[in-house]
């Protein structure tokens, strides 16, 4: 479709896998492509209709090369520096890990070849999605660079190659550009080992606390109840005790902030990673909170439950009596569901607000005011849908097996505390100190010289 | 990581709290960072790392200069005429309110400086979001200007802070760009009020209408029906009236415009702010639908409902009848909740179709399809589950409650006058008669004077 | 509100609908207008506040000028070529169909004028949303040039008009911009038509099968049953099948590879297709999976599901006797269940992650990883699923009703290869091989003219 228009010339240096990809690609947008070798009679892999020439003769060529050797292999390009005067280099190359090189290796390559104006662009674009163009994530290219015109003449290739295209800033930036692809969810890391290790211990808990117990004591054979009742109890568990952790740094921000009276000093380390990382606890927590409602949602269908309504009938008619209306049973059971409704949904609803595209439609106020004011309304939606749920089965001796407590409580402990110290720094003796403190004011009695460095103030969502 | 770096110098006017949060910022950047203050030697809360200096001397070393002082201290700028001559000057004031000067702010500063180019951005950037860099929404910083090198500058450093930026055009935007940190869900006020004021009319009328009743007239306590029961009648009933007033202002429109034979007439203003609000009222329903679905599906876990049927189950023993299964009733059971989630899957389609992201990936014709043709089906599904839901309770007198009719057919007045409204314009006659008008002809008694100034002609979605 | 501010003259040529919603809007950002008619005497519909002048007096006056008329009328501008020299032509033109013309509108003006700056723009943006500016999708301006400066200033203009903007790329661009109004969900078209006829197909059996069957052999009026019970099991059904297919292309591709021994070699058309809508048929189904849970939280309250409880439990009480708890039935119901569960929660994850601005912040191994690995694990747990559904029935004769199987059994048939198959490649004699053809190598038997030409490898995903 796109074959017949005519664009320029594009230089390759490489015959790799990426090399011959991007040519195809460039082929099919109705580019000539010329690629430089070091061999160029025996390149034979390198697609029909291109060209293979010396390093030399393609650069004469085109006014755009892009680099498709690796880092090691770049010093050759040092023999072409009369050649290569004024053309756009575009370094597509990535590392095997972080931080492999001092410098990163489009700066090495500007280095190198001082006459021309490097690129760092296409490197987090995979030779597969340069072939296909079908799937997403992969078709937006970063460039950075110096020199605005031959930013553009990168972007504009892209662009014709149908690729969207975003301008990260100066080759400054490229560091950074070749640390992206080697990224693997490491944001997500720390807030999903925590789900599975937390997960994992409650499921265990609950498997000695009710089915063996029952085993055990009372000879019942229970352990169909691995398949989803287990689940269900450990999934809003751990879902709770998460969103506290969303919320317990910024108090713990607050409380430091409070000790250094001031705001211009760092945070520990691992505060300052545990708050990098609260938007993805929360979202986990949310993926448990809706396991839970589809959980529960299911449950009048499944057949344990049915057979003990059935059976729950049949004894009442056989003793003869038909249980009364428990209207204090009423009002707790849909109390606590409802609680339960309106957490989750508001929880949904902080869910939806961050994806992206929304966060983005929404200015630093009402962000603040979602995940803040929101987020706190969630938690104590969710932590008074649990303490109604368990009602007075706390003061029940029968429920604590093997003299452990039932599972639930373990999950109130924190969100309890996070709530109580909340509520302490509302009061205004505590609340104004650490709103002076935030309005950007240092304690008296501090000396300058314990602030500065690099001061990370994050808790001002507290 | 990025500290090794070396960027330039950047001079930051003023050292109040973001004055000093983005010198921070730019020095863990590796800038080198100049704070212009009035007394440089009593400047004590500047970062460790940074210099301060007369705002002349700052002005001196740094080419881009952020002006982090109030608006009513910009007439010193004009002292320092020759020393900014040829800088950049990055205005990143916001004002207390909305139109608070007839110019505004970057302007202003501006026409003070006039040798200086002067680009308006960071305002929409919170202090905090600097420091952190944790949270979506801040990140975006959106600039104007009218010298396209001066805003690569500062696009240039707000990449660099790992912020994203966008070119909102010439300097001219800056009051848009000042007004927009003060919008506090500024197109969701009225949704969420009429939501409100709906919602709280209705569950009154319910407690009455429902609880009272039976409380009153037969004794029954049944105000546990608070919790649950109540919200979940009053929240579809809402939902299904603000899904019909989506509808209405274009059936409006469209009843204008054949009044005035002509498109180019301008709306009254209460009817553009109406459409400027369909996507939130919109979106405010789908709330309420999704809770109404919420609370449906947790009914068959309630104790409410468990303790009726076992009742129901008893008394047919004890009466010893088992009562014959009811076809008509099968199937009105089951073509009112099949409605019910065919209306809500449709309603959730839609939903997802809003999200920014999504909508940006259609085009017109596809957008338009789904938001008005979709967008009747869904009205016209939920209408119907309504109506299947009520069924012949309309004819019973017993139903209404001292003299009151049950509340859904309080929800149904709305759909179906839009829906018959509707249908009308589908009609040749009307039809094509609205066509004609919205393709820009006019009808021909209509003299020019009547048309003109500001027409709009929002109803093509009919 | 933003009528007071001071903007440049713009022109438009053409007073037709487009022309003249166009202009309304440019005067209310503040823009004097210009329109350039044949006859401006009787050009009596503009709005009020511009002006209208001859084609050559309105092209002196304004430096941007939007050519609001049709392309066949586009030659009489031959004749203004010295009044155009050096101005920035908008060409805001579509087509009627796809193809039109061997030339993009916009490269065909730019050949009539060549002294001025061509832009395509606007194209993509409806009359209606111009002066609306209230739904998302429309506002988005799609720019291409190959001037910057003439495209800064429709990008300038777009901003200005409250609209965003995206640079697309030189002029050849214009070609696709102008394709894109007239795509009507053109990737989506396949997997719905798709979804459609097998859903279709799937009643059909169900309704014979299922309910026919019973009122012809047995006598039994089950026809409700078409409201909820037969889509609830058609919709899983063509789910299942739909997210198979997702997987299907990439072995099929796989096996191509190993055939020709190389992956530079195109892959037949209809298999590109196919991988092309891999995306829209996974959502598809995922909406069908969506009805089939929504449908399955409604069962425990339908009246026929109601009604067989309480006559179940009636009965027992009649014969006396108490059905015993069936410890395998326990586990075999809340297995599948929560099966089907985990399976839906993996659907929807991947269905958001496909969210536009989602899989953009997704690098290419996140995105590779959650789309290939997460999706075999959805389309295993599901295929689970619906195994332990049918559990034995498929050994029960009285199933096959007419001598055809269960409808479920249908649904099992490509799932089942597909994993067989998924699971051949995995081991290494077989995997090791399809390893080294992606990366690039070929056998070495394959003489170099066979690959060549448009080779497309897009079975990286398997």
């Amino acid at each position: 479709m796109a074959g017949e228009r005519k664009q320029g010339t594009v230089g390759i240096f490489g015959t790799g896998d990426f090399g011959r990809s991007l040519g195809l690609r460039l082929l099919q947008a109705g580019y000539e492509v010329v690629f430089g070798s070091r061999d160029p009679k025996n390149s034979a892999l390198v697609p029909k209709g291109s060209k293979v020439m010396t390093h030399t003769g393609a650069a004469q060529m085109a006014q755009v090369i892009f680099i498709a050797v690796q880092r090691d292999h770049y010093d050759f390009l040092t023999s072409l520096t009369p050649a290569l005067e004024g053309k756009v280099l575009v370094d597509i190359s990535n590392n095997l890990k972080r931080g492999q090189f001092p410098q990163s290796n489009a700066e090495y390559l500007s280095s190198l070849v001082p006459g021309a104006s490097v690129v760092k662009g296409f490197n987090t674009v995979s030779a597969w999605a340069l072939q296909s163009g079908a799937l997403d994530a992969s078709r937006q290219v970063l460039v950075c660079g110096d020199d605005p015109k031959a930013k553009q003449a990168v972007v504009d290739i892209a662009h014709s190659l149908g690729l969207s295209a975003q301008d990260r800033g100066s080759l400054g930036a490229a560091g950074e550009l070749e640390d992206i692809p080697l990224q693997l969810f490491s944001n997500w890391r720390l807030p999903l080992w925590v789900a599975t290790g937390l997960t994992a211990f409650v499921l265990l808990y609950l498997l000695v606390h009710d089915v063996t117990y029952s085993y055990v004591e009372k000879g019942q054979d229970n352990f169909y109840r691995i398949m989803i009742s287990l689940p269900n109890k450990a999934f809003p568990i751990v879902a709770l005790i998460m969103l506290a952790l969303c919320y317990l740094p910024s108090i713990l921000a607050a409380i430091l902030q409070l000790h250094n009276g001031t705001k211009y000093k760092r945070f520990p380390d691992w505060l300052g990673r545990w708050m990098l990382c609260r938007k993805q606890l929360g979202l986990v927590a949310l993926a448990l909170a809706s396991l839970h409602v589809l959980f529960t949602f299911v449950k009048p269908i499944r057949y344990y439950f049915l057979h003990r309504k059935d059976t729950g009938v049949i004894e009442q008619i056989k003793e003869n009596i038909t249980e009364p209306f428990d209207n204090t049973e009423a009002w707790r059971s849909d109390a606590y569901k409802s609680l339960g409704v309106l957490g989750f949904a508001m929880f949904l609803l902080l869910g939806i607000t961050s994806l992206p595209s929304v966060s983005n439609a929404l200015n630093w106020r009402e962000f603040h005011f979602i995940q803040s004011k929101l987020g706190q309304l969630t938690l104590v939606l969710c932590t008074a849908h649990t303490l109604l749920y368990g009602w007075d089965k706390f003061l029940q001796p029968d429920r604590y097996h093997w003299y452990t407590p039932p599972a639930y409580m373990l999950s109130l402990v924190l969100p309890c505390a996070v709530l109580v110290l909340k509520f302490i720094f509302l009061t205004p003796c505590i609340g104004l100190r650490v709103a002076r403190i935030r309005r950007g004011r240092e304690r008296p009695g501090k000396s300058r010289s314990e602030h500065a460095t690099v001061p990370m103030d994050k808790a001002t969502s507290l």
